[in-house]
């Protein structure tokens, strides 16, 4: 066990560390030429202009001010300055409700520290239990249940405590989930008109001899909702349409980077080879080459383009049906239309940005297999991940990478890389693993049919939360590999796991602890740094940016990241509050990083991160359930913990606390769950009324006629280098789309609409101005 | 372990005691006098009179026709002539699709019976491990996979044959659940115009300080179902009401027992005395008394029922609204009202029969509350329900009895009444307990707060399946206490459990057999002979009834008891199926079951039960899924017996098994379920615009008027000695209501206002007046 002294180096190294970045944070920011890296959110939104505009040349790219040194930290009060209703307003409520569970945290863990350290430090303290025994211990242990003898009647008072941070908790999330329940009936009822609105997400039109999916959809809308049909749109497959733009694109990327070396070194034509990866094939003029490949693509494209929207083939049994009012749109996604329930499925529409394209046509009966496909491919994924990992370790040896190539050989026969190959090769197995998790989890969400992008993350979300419970927390609390695991759990009795677990929760504090430091105060304030797009960033501003627009491109702000994100505030949550009565020392630490997090986390949101879509905090729920479920792993532990410590008489109070917690889940749900599934019509219908008021004459059709093409459509037809002609009538109504519609802007067309604002009337808040203010140079 | 003799005796004997059960049935029904208790739906349907009308006095009470007696066995092919749809028509679809589960049994277990005999049984049989082994052992044992030895390849084809009785289960399921949902849908399509398809149950309506509830209903409805809204009917707190006119009821009962036997015996005037249940008190008139306290209930009734009517406070948050279109009601039941989820609950209402009337004002958070506890309470009423018994018998001994009563003492101390009180007492609680069970259950079900009866049957059929699974399933197999199989369970491994019980299972075979052979053969056998109310309706008829309406209360034609009655179904397809590969020789035995509760359900449904409500097969999914559990379990105990037979080779390929059920019931879940929650808008349209066409001028308004009134107020109002003046105008739309709506009889009314018809004119088909001629006298 670690002494005090440990945990103060450790601690001591940490904050170090993060220190050092925070300072690299504070002097990069200030770089003007790291302005779109650190300040991606207010180009995209169109406030801010490169600095390459005016100035000296080296002020382009330094700054010089040194009085902007002095105030490192200055960004932190920053951030907390942005009042909420504004912060939501600039970057919508998933991201304003994303930061509350870090205040969430706060909340529940500030009483909780008081508490136990007021009443369970000195219970713990002043026993001798373990100066009495001949163990090794350290000051920390003093202060934990450990200290306390066996069969004591001072378990009584971690009952108690369990008994009030139940409590405290469940009370913190009803009010939380209030909160934001009200929040998101709030934004809905106060948002401006979104086509999502009035928009039904209609699945698995059944096939017809008769007619095409248009007129079926027209059909049976007309008859079954004759007062409140509009419009619809017809889904098309253009799924080979984007893969084709997207490897234009690339190419397109690959000739600016030829040309740009080509302008630098006029004397020598770049050449390539037109094999696997340039290594081998016939050796070309690489402009030239990229030129006539991007020729040939557009041509494809242009005949694709055709393909898809005449041939009804092309037409998925899907498609976008719009109401006259909020109130029919919400009549229709909440109701079964069909006698069959497998066919006219309805659901709301996602936000046009949101929806997930690929798979809109699947059919009924593979859902149901490839979501049972998913659970049983999960279920390996996490309990076997290890396998195939030992597999690949088995072969990614010394011996293996000398046979493979020979050539090799006498370098790795020197001793120090050889030892440091072996040292390190068996652990990158499983480092590449974790690093691609996330992306494994969201393939198995896309495989599974989700229609949103916030579907698809929430998914993984749960699936990551899970991976991380059995494999970080339970892997770390029981030694052994996690197949081990799984066996000690399948030959042991039932009640005897949580046992198992619980006697070993105390021993592992000290371990927790540094994790906690490492990856959630180092983690945390590396993020902020965001080294990765810092590099990347400029990589391809030197190789590929020739226009704004190109630097625009290579911009790249990232998102909240809600699939890995929150499930690893969940594994905090779940941390704290198992560790809160056992040892009370580690609830400070947890706090340290809650706090820090909420602001680094602010500050990225508020100036990095562009929102990728808008589910208007869907995700609370989930969010709600996780904490409730570590909530009730906390109990079943603390059982498990007190029924080894004979403390018979005391431990049967705590068997309440799990069926009171199930109890006040169950009330939550039906209490506020529906707030973020239906839409109620008493809402849509106060709208509704409204804006007839408002706006009579509004011309609701137009609006909503061409709310939901695939993006493709849209953003092919207004690609700078266009090399095909366009219906000029569809350019138009698509421009005129999204003028009216400013919340739905897509990430490259938002320079083009709004005009570069002056300084002055970017912001029409005070915090908003300041901040501008302090970051320009 | 039981040999083919042993076997073959028990049979013989539960064989001639059916035999005796149907020949003393035969003959019972033959006679007149019990005309009223064997086909007592006849005379609720108004298509038979009492026999008394008319004829020779002695051919009123015996039937003298020798004729008649030579086939006693033709009701069953009488029972079977009714096709379907007459059977939908006559009892309604619940009865019918009820009677498809004994079908169903009989589909699946057929082609079981037969594959399994063709293959398992000489793959068992030719072995010799039980003839080289030296335990005792009979010809049954050589039929089951005992006699397989350990380690064979033969185990193979167990495996295989799980493979195909899985399929072809769910392959009957999945066909059996679609023939169903399309029954449910045709039968919703084709039904006559019924007040529950416009009716929407809203609950929890908010206080008003401003409003009444009637107003703020129709003020909600009319700004949020603009369109839709036709009518509300608000709901009345009348179960005080309904308390008192039962008391009523009974007081008027023992009047008219005195007023009998005074007639019988007119030289005394009968006298009783007032206290406790007429053992001490005051000695009165008897007459005198009940007529001096029906006066003073009957006073009491008026002045509640005013107050009922006229007091807000009377008034529950609760109201049935209607619509003026099934379309609107179909929304309106389907989509949430409110922005606060827990207020303006919608749901379909229950036909009026099915409303239980006394759970419509719970709020919702104490909805939350019940459902717990009533969760917990069932926790301990399956695991521990024998320690109160345990208790309860520990008192109830003989020395108990002597210190109670010491009057008794004499002659519980004669040596052959103690030894038969000593066998006899310890037993009876259990069995009390038992007998209690399904009411206990109904009971927690109705503390729940479900509203329809149909709902409170569903779910006390699921838990009491529960408790027959743990309580008789696994008690049987598992020797012990349930207590004691708890703490087996709860120390066992995991993985271990389906190993314990696996191996328990083929020599429980025997068991069994004999369990089917009483319970189902000789129960299924006693249910037609219907000996409690054959008693009962005899006493009544001796004591109580004076006059023919008299008689027709005293009939209890009872009702098919979802609650007992599927439970008990559900029980065989378990153990059906769980022996279907191990031990073969069972099959028969259940088949047998199946095939007679078939014909004797079919004969009761037809000429017993009385329909109480009509939920048009809402149970269905409950079914299916509970076999869809008992095909698991059968699944998961193939494996844990496999496993310890040393067959490490076949084992693994039986884990696919649950796996693909689990797969099988959510496709079925997501693909039939929703036909028995939701209505379709598209039915609900094309049942509309048909309506329209053919009445246009339907007065739907009056017709729904008073359709969702408190039975007590109708029922009161037309109480044959009304003591009290009831509104005209009431009681004229109260009997209109009545005519308008053949469909919703209530008990007692249903010979006021069908006029007894002439035997031709009474049915249509030639089956129906086939039976009613058979049955005449």
């Amino acid at each position: 066990m670690a002494t005090l002294q440990d945990i103060g180096l450790a601690a001591a190294i940490n904050i170090i560390t993060a220190l050092i970045f925070l300072i690299a944070f504070a002097f990069l920011r200030l770089q003007p030429f790291n302005d779109r890296v650190y300040f991606p959110k207010w180009y995209l939104k169109g406030l801010r202009t490169s600095p390459a505009t005016s100035g000296a040349f080296v002020s382009k790219f330094i700054n010089l001010d040194y009085r902007s040194y002095m105030k490192f930290l200055n960004w932190m009060p920053d951030a907390l300055k942005m009042p909420e209703a504004e912060l939501i307003d600039h970057a919508g409520l998933d991201s304003a409700v994303y930061l509350r569970i870090y205040l969430l945290g706060l909340k529940i863990f500030i009483p909780i520290l008081f508490l136990t350290w007021a009443i369970l430090v000195p219970v713990n303290w002043t026993n001798k239990t373990l100066e009495l025994s001949k163990a090794t211990y350290s000051d920390i242990d003093k202060l934990s249940i450990s200290n306390i003898p066996l069969g004591s009647h001072r378990f009584y008072t971690h009952v108690i405590m369990a008994y009030a941070v139940t409590f405290w908790t469940c009370f913190s999330l009803k009010k939380e989930y209030e909160t934001i329940a009200n929040m998101r009936l709030h934004f809905l009822q106060s948002e401006k008109r979104r086509p999502d609105q009035f928009t039904v997400l209609v699945k698995n039109v059944p096939p017809d001899a008769d007619e095409s999916v248009s007129e079926a959809v027209e059909h049976f809308f007309l008859v079954n909702h004759p007062d409140n049909y509009l419009t619809h749109q017809v889904v098309l497959n253009a799924n080979k349409l984007a893969d084709l733009v997207e490897e234009k694109k690339s190419k397109q990327n690959w000739l600016d980077y030829y040309q740009n070396k080509y302008s630098r070194n006029q004397s020598k034509r770049p050449t390539m080879k037109t094999g696997f990866l340039g290594l081998w094939g016939e050796k070309v003029d690489a402009i030239q080459h990229h030129i006539s490949e991007i020729e040939k693509l557009s041509n494809e494209i242009a005949e694709e383009r055709k393909y898809v929207v005449n041939n009804p083939k092309a037409i998925m049994p899907a498609a976008f049906v719009s109401f006259k009012t909020r109130w029919g749109a919400a009549v229709c996604a909440q109701t079964q239309q069909a006698r069959n329930p497998t066919l006219w499925l309805t659901e709301w529409a996602p936000e046009p940005r949101d929806v997930f394209w690929q798979n809109l046509a699947i059919p009924y009966v593979s859902l149901t297999i490839r979501k049972l496909l998913m659970a049983v491919a999960f279920f390996f994924l996490t309990f076997f991940f290890i396998i195939p990992i030992a597999f690949v370790q088995s072969l990614a040896n010394i011996e293996g990478i000398e046979k493979a190539a020979p050539f090799l050989k006498p370098i790795i026969e020197i001793k120090t890389i050889k030892s440091f190959i072996q040292g390190f090769l068996p652990g990158i197995a499983l480092k590449i693993f974790l690093i691609l998790l996330p992306t494994i989890l969201m393939m198995m969400s896309k495989f599974e049919g989700f229609l949103s992008i916030s579907r698809l993350e929430r998914r993984s979300a749960s699936r990551y939360y899970l991976f991380n419970f059995v494999n970080v927390f339970l892997g770390s609390v029981i030694a052994g590999t996690v197949l081990e695991q799984l066996q000690t759990f399948l030959d042991q009795s039932v009640n005897k796991i949580p046992e198992t677990i619980g006697v070993a929760i105390p021993m592992k504090a000290t371990f927790f602890i540094t994790y906690v430091m490492v990856d959630g105060w180092t983690g945390t304030a590396g993020e902020i740094l965001r080294l990765k797009p810092l590099i990347i960033y400029h990589l391809k501003n030197f190789f590929l940016v020739k226009t704004e627009k190109d630097r625009e491109e290579a911009m790249d702000p990232g998102s909240i990241g809600f699939n890995t994100g929150e499930p690893q505030i969940q594994l905090y949550f779940l941390i704290g509050l198992i560790y809160a009565v056992v040892t009370p020392f580690l609830t400070p630490f947890i706090l340290v990083f809650f706090a820090l997090a909420y602001v680094v986390y602010r500050h990225q949101i508020i100036n990095v991160y562009n929102q990728e879509y808008e589910s208007s905090a869907a995700f609370w729920p989930d969010v709600h359930g996780r904490i409730i479920a570590a909530l009730m792993i906390s109990q079943l532990l603390l059982m498990g913990l007190l029924s080894t410590k004979e403390a018979a008489s005391s431990t049967p109070f705590l068997l309440a606390l799990p069926v009171l917690t199930i109890g006040f889940h169950m009330y939550c749900k039906g209490r506020y769950e529906p707030a973020f599934i239906r839409y109620p019509l008493q809402e849509a219908m106060m709208k509704d009324t409204l804006e007839r008021a408002r706006e009579p004459n509004l011309n609701l059709k137009g609006y909503l006629q061409n709310a939901y093409i695939h993006p493709i459509f849209k953003s092919a037809s207004s690609d700078s280098d266009d090399d095909y002609d366009d219906d000029d009538d569809d350019e138009a109504s698509d421009q005129k789309w999204r003028k009216d519609n400013v919340l739905v802007p897509t990430k490259r067309q938002s320079r083009k609409n709004t005009p570069a604002p002056s300084k002055m009337s970017a912001g029409s808040s005070p915090a908003l101005i300041e901040i501008q203010e302090k970051d320009k140079p």
